[in-house]
């Protein structure tokens, strides 16, 4: 604790931060006061203004300060894919590592009733009258691969069965770089089962 | 980058704390977001209102929202001594960790020609006057041991010297918990030197 009030309050308040401890708040606080005054200013407008104004897209639910996001209103992207994928971060990961062109769905969270996600939390109502308009082929399922995740793809395929759409899911297997004495039971035997022909 | 200017704004903003980078700002961002506006609604109310409030204490340099801070203020200290050390962190360390009860100086850096500090930034002129007042009788050299450290206490001896008052320096040796083979031979030649007699 150090003899300014507004100084621990500033400390604590980093805290909210990820990954941010007391000591690493207090190291924060003094380096923007010590060296970063503009920095701290700017972030602090920047705080305001994100929280005050970044909602979610009405059509994919990913925060935009629009109503509609610029993904989604793109006329550019490819109408008949539609990626639903848990959170914008993941959304983010497929857009900087993949070339899909096509739209995404964010549900905002996976299935999870312990926590109080339902069908209805994750808008999925929403992703069904999307699909009913007709204009979607492909629905992606970009959910990650853990318990809760592979429920919320089993009831997307759901959805998307009932709506008449083919649904996809990313393929599980050896990742690059990974060595297969170190690699999981499951992901071995799902990448041994999903073996593919060489040399086509 | 997302399709949010906001977005990418604040994860750039971010990136003005120490060890932040482009990924964990990102993080940081998402979190704050999905789980924590209150938080980040809170921080930046914090960051803006210490960044215009905070300055230095006119008598120590520390941090503080007041003209002089509550340790400079505060009765119950024993004016006799005085530390000086370079930065508000380095003040807070000493705090914690020991019984220290005197006052502090604080030179918000150290001498250092090359990055523009010398004497003047580092407030000299302010801790002779402070010595001259004649209440300091020991001179505490609490800088960091490196070149640039023991330059600054050397300059700092001088000007105690000059005011007839006694200087002292924190004692090198080796850290509690170290193990003689992999401690570097300078620290290692000083606490050999610096031997102290057993069963006192």
């Amino acid at each position: 604790m150090s003899g300014s009030p507004l100084l621990n309050e500033l400390i604590e308040a980093l805290r909210c931060l990820p990954g941010v401890g007391a000591k690493t708040a207090q190291r924060m606080a003094f380096h923007v006061l010590e060296r970063d005054r503009i920095g701290a200013k700017s972030l602090a407008e920047k705080l305001t203004a994100a929280v005050e104004r970044i909602g979610n897209c009405s059509r994919c639910r990913t925060f935009s300060e629009a109503p509609v996001c610029a993904l989604c209103s793109s006329t550019s992207r490819d109408a008949h894919l539609l990626c639903v994928v848990e959170t914008p971060v993941d959304q983010l990961a497929i857009e900087q590592a993949t070339g899909f062109r096509g739209r995404y769905f964010v549900l905002l969270g996976r299935l999870s009733p312990l926590d109080g996600l339902g069908p209805k939390e994750l808008g999925l109502d929403l992703l069904a009258a999307r699909l009913a308009e007709g204009e979607v082929r492909e629905l992606i399922v970009a959910t990650n691969p853990t318990v809760e995740g592979e429920a919320t793809a089993h009831m997307l395929s759901q959805i998307a069965h009932k709506a008449g759409v083919r649904a996809t899911r990313l393929a599980h297997g050896v990742p690059l770089g990974g060595e297969l004495e170190f690699i999981d039971r499951g992901t071995l035997a799902h990448a041994f089962g999903g073996r593919q022909t060489l040399g086509d």
